[in-house]
């Protein structure tokens, strides 16, 4: 096999950037289940380790705990599409679990953001006192962006962005000053809603390090199966990302058109959407200049909206044909949740849509019923 | 959840036929794997079957080699994708097989196409004494195209078309008077070279249920897992086969030309090309107004290519960075195939390229400082 | 590792027949699902196959049609505990069928056994005349046990031992002049009602090339999830016989000597079961000195009964607590199946028992409220 | 399927403790990968949730990070064999991370026992500031056995048994006063070396309630094929553990003969032993009352040996035949260790041998072989 130094496109590192790891000839890798591994048949070649985790190939696996063959073909591909070496993780808040025991901070400053995030905090808070602070503490009126980078740095403070809605591809928070960007996996790089997993890559090699030595202490690598169907799901993550922003970006024009025309007719697909809907959620619709900047290619395919009232919210997924009412996202199917049934502090009145890869026009018509028969 | 009735795409039948066979509130399916089934608790509802294959509604199982349910999913899927009712198979050849046992012809008039095709022939011809006839057998001068249906049903013969090189989005063989859809499923419907399957699709139901009846004795059931990853597989299928049908035409407009290209400049691309390359066979190659009238959306994502001398064709593959060297198509990862080594009556020039969803401009990039290696 | 010239037990075999094919340092053997295999990176070994099947060395794979690690290790261990070469199939059915193939015969005697045979043998009759004969006919009085052999043989004829109730541990057709030994591998192999597999065994060589040669042709292979499950199954294998049958023992002489003791106190334990039961069937009641002769290990794990009344056999399955209502036999949970249900030429006051790893007390306290309650 | 009130063998707890949660009719349970579940179809049912563990009722899943199926299956069945509420985790050390989380606790005594231990006690202290004491720290003389508890108690402390070496049938820690039954599930409960969980248990139902919500806050959830398996396995738990408690006791018996035999004739197998044997270590050979008394049916099937020379150790391994050189115990095959490869803190002379289910006489006819072999 040649090597070159032409850089290679996301798409191709999807396909190939674990194939140095290679331990068969099978094309679609194995499914390693083994806990543990023989060591050399070789007795001059056993030699006790001082450093497991710095001694680690790739290939030299001992115990699964430690590294196991399938999640570290999908890191190997994650540090290649996220720009910074991947560390994966049972879930995604066992990741973010991680990054707070790695920098064992005194104080955070989070915005609402997820509410299992704040879960998450509050046990290490419990152990550590950590303290957490608003998103908009002090350090002077705080910037847009990256400026939060800045506004981190200033004070020697890290920088870590939960970047799940925004997967490769779309966003690159090392680009706007992350110290360590953040994945729940299970979403898009998981992709079909059939696997939990979560990701921290930094690009401070110690940091890598230290994180995988806290991993094999505290023990929550992720399950193996889910480590061979990520990297199966990584494989089309260029193809599902791209088609389901495509179809979201359609959805959302769809709607805010309708929304916003004046005067529909009477009975018009306009006026239909205007007496069920009341906003919509989407990254698309901020004006600010940054976004743009930071997501040239296209937004995230989720997008929220509020019905003009709850009964409506809690009656429209019921009505809907090509969308599963479940909560969670970033999956080849369309979901809705009637949010408030996983976030009590929401809205009542909002709904959280994740667009799959049906066609835009299928999802369509399908609110435009739904819509219909709740108004009705 | 409504019902409707406008007219659905293919990419959402791929990810919603399968919804009315839900036996859980998994919005990713289970992987079923037992092999026997409860009957109901109650007595009154214990009914000694007359006809197990025909009383079957999609959910009352009863035991595996009968019908399973990710396997059933996965045919549900696929009869909506295909346009007639889909039975699953262990292989492509069970398939054929299958095919061979319901019709049980004295005659089979077939073409070279794919040499594992003449052996499970051979094999019905030890037990029935089946014969071989070739594809250009009388009937007077052989039409192109749909006319192999007219010749046959003029005969009072049946049509069986192997479509797997063109999967549903690409061409529909039942268009065309095909009265057996073949698939080996091994290829794009599974997609990631990592289950085997075959499919029958016909638009006749007695010969479905024949179909079912004789797999259910002769016991050619596709695995478990295989049927789970199938349908996660058919969940991509547009994408995926879109994306690399357009890679695969990029790539051969570029080597066409390339091969072309009068007088090349000593040391460029067209010269490097040329020096290894002799001939490239292509469906958009292909001059006959049918084939593009049959494949109205792109061809299909597989290439042959002869080069100059039999020693660049055994090298080639090794110079290669983003093909394996294997046999097999349809994955998502790009393949390529000295083709002699699975199939001894071929050109020993002859190499078969499998285009998968990699940046068409890593492949050739990687296909030329290949030619340039070999021809050095 | 050492070799040895000790005989090895088979309770070793089922964990070590299989070591001489580790492709990898893994303690438990990966899930293989790939379709396909890289040839070697060096031209030099690339070489045009002449005879795949004669070729294989248990890991030069090519393609899963033909060989494939999971199933390749069922097989090396099967083929030990067998004592015969065994190759694997996706069904039981899928190995009758297949010997069927091989033989191609003109006339076949069977008995009634299972119906699903006769299924088969049917679909055979269609392509190649095949006739079937009773199991008594003539060549004279027909003997008993091994006899079979020798009836077979004496007019060039084979027999094949359908060996499904009778694992190894227990029986060992080869012993008394079986040519082919089938498996139906879902029951006892699998011994999870978890997978099918189909098995054939036999000591000719020739035999065991052919069918492997007809497999690729047919594609009837086992799944790759099967086989790897089949594996982890066979590790177990001996124990869980072991306890079944030990298990399977004490039921049916307790219930035995419940059925038969005279004048039994109103509302004793036997009291109940002779209102309840009419007959036993279970291999230790058959007088025949052969059966133990063949059988010195113990009997089979599943027994039927009749009980008085049609419908005390229709609800007695649904009284009971630790045998599920379901076909099939050989897992570890106890089942018990209304035998009518799945075929219809039995009687239908007959319950077919298989009996699993469960506290053997535990099954007869549960039978006997079961009992209780249907004659109430 | 009726109800009984007469208590239950384990063996059939392991095969129907689980019944209960039955979502459809498959006798073996499918592998649930969803990560999300549909919530019902019916408005009215829609109830935005105060207490998502609460509420539980072991079949209304809403997202998988909270609950699975699988794993709860797996819960259910070791709630039953444990004695007390099972809760899983990703792996044995996330089982103890996950107590030190729920008791935060300032003090922890601890003997050497596993390193592994003291990590996660290490990445705690960390950010808690816990500190470790001596097993034997004051509270005067230490009494052996269950006067743990009574220390422990005494001062309001809380002990924790990691109870991994003695699985369900050999002991049970709450007998003798513990408060956290721990295991690593990934020896004995999974028992095949194919997957990693741990294990806490208690009496205490607010601590079991307040360890499944801080493992949704951290999020270190057993994977789902790992819950699917860890079921498989416990359905053999019991044949697996008395087979090879059986054999080890057979081993250690011999070798403890061989190595105290007084003057063993030159050549003779006690003179090998002797010539390469320095001690023994095995729980049969304390001679504690109280260890008797709480493993009244056998001892747990890992022994350890050291042998005359560091060399002797260093090259054993590479000897045998049915022992895997791997770390690790618990599984169907035999395993030993060259202990100092993972804990660098042992005697560089020992090995550590975990038997498993191969005849105990191929498994002594190994070791002497070896043993002659390192000797000569």
């Amino acid at each position: 096999m040649a090597s070159s130094r032409i850089p290679i496109h996301p798409s191709t590192q999807a396909l190939h950037a674990d194939d140095p790891l290679h331990l068969v000839t099978d094309v679609a890798p194995p499914i390693h289940l083994s806990t543990t591994f023989r060591y050399s048949d070789n007795p001059d070649e056993l030699i006790p380790s001082k450093d497991p985790v710095g001694e680690f190939n790739g290939k030299n696996f001992v115990y699964s705990r430690e590294f196991a063959p399938n999640p570290t073909r999908f890191e190997a591909i994650l540090s290649s599409l996220l720009n910074g070496k991947a560390v994966s993780y049972t879930t995604g808040l066992a990741a973010l679990h991680a990054a707070l025991i790695l920098l064992n901070p005194r104080r955070i400053s989070v915005g609402e953001g997820y509410h299992g995030s704040h879960e998450v905090i509050a046990v290490v808070s419990r152990l550590s006192g950590l303290q957490k602070l608003p998103l908009d503490c002090p350090v002077d009126a705080l910037g847009k962006g990256d400026e939060y980078a800045k506004k981190a740095h200033s004070r020697g403070a890290y920088l870590i962005v939960d970047s799940t809605f925004a997967p490769p591809g779309l966003q690159d928070p090392f680009l706007w000053g992350a110290d360590i960007v953040m994945h729940s996996g299970s979403k898009y790089f998981g992709g079909h809603s059939d696997l939990l997993c979560g990701v921290l890559a930094t690009k401070n090699e110690d940091w890598a390090k230290r994180l995988i030595e806290d991993r094999l202490a505290v023990g929550n690598v992720m399950g193996n199966l889910e480590g061979w169907l990520g990297v199966r799901s990584l494989r089309t993550l260029e193809v599902r990302v791209q088609r389901a922003s495509e179809n979201c970006g359609k959805l959302v024009s769809w709607l805010n058109y309708a929304l916003n025309v004046a005067s529909p007719a009477v009975g018009s697909e306009e006026s239909i959407v205007q007496a069920a809907l009341d906003k919509i959620y989407h990254a698309s619709f901020q004006s600010e200049p940054w976004l743009v900047k930071q997501m040239p290619n296209g937004f995230g395919p989720v997008f929220s909206i509020t019905l003009r009232r709850e009964d409506f919210a809690r009656q429209l997924p019921s009505k809907l044909r090509f969308f599963h009412h479940a909560t969670s996202l970033g999956g080849v199917e369309s979901l809705i949740e009637w949010r408030t049934l996983s976030d009590p502090t929401v809205d009542q009145k909002l709904l959280r849509v994740s667009v799959g890869l049906e066609h835009w026009e299928d999802l369509k018509n399908d609110l435009l019923q739904a819509f219909k028969s709740i108004v009705q």
